[in-house]
């Protein structure tokens, strides 16, 4: 099965120049969902995770999944102000200015083993932040886990030193 | 075991003078989050559902739990501008002023038996407008199922018509 049959190109959201891979057809179709969610978790094998952070909010998506079928935590990252607990931040760099995440302090004990799941891996800008918070945390990145990897806008740079899965590469 | 003692009251958030309900220890805890999903799926037996709509974006973490566990399509119903496909839309009232959902035009066919999720049902604002969309699609809303109640705020009477489930109610 072909997963990126299930990803939609949609020209010119949310501006103009850009080519947006919409994955509601994916979560829509529970084969295509089971065939994902089967690849993203398809190297965690024996690296004994405690707990998935999603990036909101498309990395809630299968971050939810991954964590249900591991039987481990999930935490939400979330953007400024939705968080109701204690939270520390991350600023990252957007095109124009930048914009921030955030994390409750007490989602991650020191050692945890943490799996980051992001539904996009594009210029990176997100994936440092979250990887910033949990370190901040203590948390050990065990993977950058992603459902798409935009290659050409090479984000892996920037967050090099850690293992990084993408389950299709465009 | 209490589901309660997962929820955390967080007083003040996100303004003054309310009581928010954090679910986030949900979520991180596998044991309760699992003993959750099998409450919020209890009286979907034989219900024949096609498809779990959920809602932006806390909806989004028990109903992804909810479609995969019942293998059918999820559909997320979103703020403006986020869905990058064509859409409807339908306005609800805040405390001031409105805000609006959307979906995606094709997520639903005439006649799909659809179970709407949000993780919390307050004024039933929220809830309202989602029925509203699902109805406008042609779809057939089989439950309405919430994660909380707060049943001091009447929001059933916004959604009454509607089979209404609560996995925890206040």
């Amino acid at each position: 099965m072909s997963l990126q049959k299930y990803i939609r190109d949609i020209q010119g959201f949310p501006k103009e120049g850009i080519l947006f891979k919409d994955i509601t057809p994916l979560l829509i179709n529970p084969e295509a969902r089971n065939k994902c969610l089967e690849l993203l978790v398809s190297t965690l094998k024996d690296k004994k995770i405690d707990k998935v952070v999603g990036v909101e909010s498309r990395g809630f998506f299968f971050g939810m999944l991954i964590a249900q079928e591991l039987n481990v935590g999930f935490i939400p990252v979330r953007k400024p102000n939705k968080l109701p607990y204690k939270t520390i931040s991350a600023a990252y760099d957007l095109e124009y200015g930048t914009d921030t995440l955030e994390i409750h302090i007490d989602a991650i004990q020191n050692g945890d083993r943490i799996l980051i799941h992001d539904d996009v891996l594009a210029t990176g800008g997100t994936a440092k932040a979250v990887c910033e918070l949990v370190e901040r945390l203590g948390g050990e990145i065990v993977q950058c886990n992603f459902l798409m990897e935009l290659a050409f806008l090479n984000g892996r740079a920037k967050i090099n030193g850690n293992e990084i899965f993408a389950a299709i590469t465009y």
